[in-house]
């Protein structure tokens, strides 16, 4: 029997997460990881790898867009995934690395195998023979085992025609044609990037608008993008049947409750992911997982066992490395009553990688009307801005919601290149408590599109006549 | 005679935005501007048409850099610098548009011709033929004339062989080699540009170091950069004699100070710019030029006459597009008394384009060492962050430096791709008079660029042995 202050179940971000800061408190703590690595879905087989796979389809694409006179290129036939995914070792490998450091320099243990509860403050660890190889106490456990792909029964998943979101990048070939069913931020992700590559994409949405928690404006230029990538967008529809035709060249169909039928190459399924809770024993503590498999958790992101924290992809929504990040820290947090900067929780931003990215952090306009606010909304285009133009994105869009008479910042969104590094521009201009006033009178550099946020300012201004020519 | 409360002399940048200013606490305003167009060297021969090429230059250079297996390009031989500038009329076009709503917005009044000084409160206003058009009264002037490239005699200027910085952009073919004499932030982005398109380019600074006003360890880096590129960098030397050896094809020769003798296809002469005041009749109230035409201004942009002020490159550095709209923002809030907000003058950032990006906002830790101040760096490195490997940035650095017990942030320096859209992040978190721990308690998107400052912070607060495992 070993005992640890915190024994964490899951070495990807959340879990990792949530180890260095018990750790940087003082805690002895003990990190149980089921697969060889630990960095989870992150690392591994998610985040890190297409998004280094859409990197190289961003390339393709500019290069059949940008067409200069001058140059010619052409992309052969026998081009393969793994061709465009050159740098994803480099790149796990230099994030695995640094994970592994991090949990060297805290002195966190970190204990291959599969764990399962023996009791609330008990869990053993097990090897591939199912043997218990070891006992760990704590007086706190973190479950962070993240989720995977859901399987329904009917879908005849065979990775050459029939994939989900982990075993799409092992694609030996690249297909002229797939269908993707499901447009949650992976589904839609992934039906940009291949896109981007050429394919022919159909993305099928169970929902009536994408991203519905993504202010309305946003997620409609969004829409409008992929539309303009060739993506046909089909909502509110999903599978009756998805059948295999053949394996060489590989034709999947698809048959929809709304009475149409998609025949494509290969079919991406990912609609829905299932916490992995099976093999955690749960149910001999008491805590009963729902029916995905996903853990409910309260404001502190604990279970129905105070002690037993649960944080990242199995809470679902909103299952990203960042927010899991941050679960996993205010966990550990809560558990030792550690000071935090001011817990604001729309500091935090959202960010999906689709091309054009899009990201916001704060409230939509949608949330201040509803809460009845005093607000104005300012925007800043892509294609009034000099650097925008330059880079050619014509459809872009910054948007900043200010409230009250100081017009203080309350939300930033925005969709067009560079979104995901552009909102945290905004997220320290709400750290600051800035104003539209503020933001109009800061200096950017020239050319940037950082410069946007002035320009969104001063027509929030103008709105509120505070400034003439509105 | 008409008369007005503000006459700008000079439509770019800084006479802009200095016309805005006044007109939008309800002045009388009238741009005088000698071209047909407004908008300076910024939009019409400087900043926007370079950056433009330079938006080419780097597509050029992904695309013999990223080697993807399965495309093949190639670059013809009869490729222009027009080419290379498909975009630049289209987004010069959009800026003077942007900037003429501003203007007729404001309704400012836009006059056509060359100003001359009849009194210290009068401009005439003469047409091609010399002849006084109009006169106008005013009670506060501004002079936004600009600058132009020296030209001294024993430059051979042909606009064949040897270019300055105006005249470049009009290469009909894209030579081989270059030879770039002065390596100020027009030499430095010029060799970068021509040096990514392929070019064997040599550029020579007549000082021992590149952009002085840097941090050290950036300035560095940009220099290990710039010769990685492959530019052959020669400091503490300049030109002897520059002759043209034959016009077709070109070649011209260089004899330096120091003993070198470079000879290339063209030269690109861009040692020091002249202020556009010879033709203002200064003499004749009292003001005088140095030897360069620039003009000697104080604190609030005043010339050694209290009501005429000077703003922009014709008070010579750092004469940056973004620099110079601050200064005529800045001349108007002290001529008519205006609010502005929090005087900060480290809140401005400066931008150089070359190819990695450089820039930096706040104090140098030169500077915080120079005065005494207790303080600690902290680093985030862009092969250390998962969006820098993805893009393959090897060797890019976001420095931050922080002082006191609380380490408040008082500078950023970031070398790297997006760096000049990355500063403004630190810029609001200096508005934010931002700790250290509160920067390391962030949550970025992940991944991106901008989770570097979190990274810095951390090894600020590990320098301060503030967290374990410095």
């Amino acid at each position: 029997m070993t005992s640890f202050d915190v024994v964490v179940i899951g070495g990807g971000p959340a879990g990792e997460r949530a180890a260095v800061q018990a750790a940087r408190a003082g805690k002895q703590v003990a990190v149980i990881e089921r697969e060889h690595v630990v960095g989870g879905a992150c690392i591994n087989w998610g985040t890190i790898p297409s998004k280094t796979l859409r990197e190289s389809a961003l390339f393709v694409y500019g290069l059949t867009r940008n067409r200069l006179h001058g140059i010619r290129s052409e992309i052969t036939d026998e081009i393969t995934v793994a061709d465009f995914m050159y740098r994803e070792r480099i790149v796990v490998q230099r994030e695995l690395e640094l994970i592994n450091d991090s949990l060297d320099r805290y002195r966190i243990e970190v204990l291959q195998g599969q764990a399962r509860f023996a009791d609330p403050h008990t869990v053993a660890l097990t090897g591939v023979n199912g043997q218990t190889r070891m006992l760990l106490t704590a007086e706190v456990i973190v479950i962070a085992t993240g989720s995977r792909p859901s399987h329904p029964a009917d879908v005849p998943f065979d990775e050459r025609c029939v994939f989900d979101s982990d075993t799409i990048l092992r694609l030996p070939r690249i297909p002229r044609s797939m269908t993707v069913l499901g447009a949650g931020v992976i589904g839609i992700e992934y039906a940009a990037i291949f896109a981007a590559l050429g394919l022919q994409v159909t993305l099928v949405d169970t929902r009536e608008r994408l991203l519905p928690y993504f202010d309305r404006e946003i997620a409609e230029i969004l829409t409008r993008e992929l539309r303009r990538l060739g993506i046909v967008l089909v909502h509110n529809d999903r599978h009756r049947t998805i059948s295999k035709v053949r394996d060489e060249p590989p034709l999947v169909r698809c048959r929809t409750e709304g009475g149409n039928l998609f025949e494509s190459d290969v079919l991406l399924y990912c609609v829905g992911r299932d916490g992995n809770t099976r093999e955690l024993g749960l149910e001999s503590i008491g805590i009963k997982p729902d029916e995905r498999g996903l853990l409910t958790v309260n404001d502190h992101f604990q279970t129905s066992i105070p002690h037993i924290y649960a944080v990242g992809d199995v809470i679902g929504y909103p299952a990203l490395a960042s927010t899991s990040m941050d679960q996993g820290r205010k966990a550990m947090r809560h558990a030792f009553n550690l000071p935090g900067s001011k817990d604001r929780s729309e500091m935090l931003p959202f960010a999906i990688y689709s091309i054009p990215e899009a990201s916001y952090i704060g409230e939509t306009e949608e949330q201040l009307k509803e809460r009845g606010a005093d607000y104005v909304c300012g925007r800043g285009r892509y294609e009034m801005n000099a650097r925008g133009q330059i880079i050619g994105d014509q459809f872009g869009l910054l948007k900043l919601v200010f409230e009250g008479p100081e017009n203080l910042l309350r939300g930033v969104h925005v969709v067009g290149q560079a979104a995901s590094e552009l909102i945290h521009i905004g997220q320290a201009l709400m750290m600051a408590d800035a104003t539209a006033a503020q933001i109009a009178d800061t200096l950017y550099n020239y050319p940037t599109l950082s410069d946007m946020y002035r320009h969104a300012a001063l027509e929030a201004l103008r709105a509120r006549r505070l400034v003439p020519g509105g």
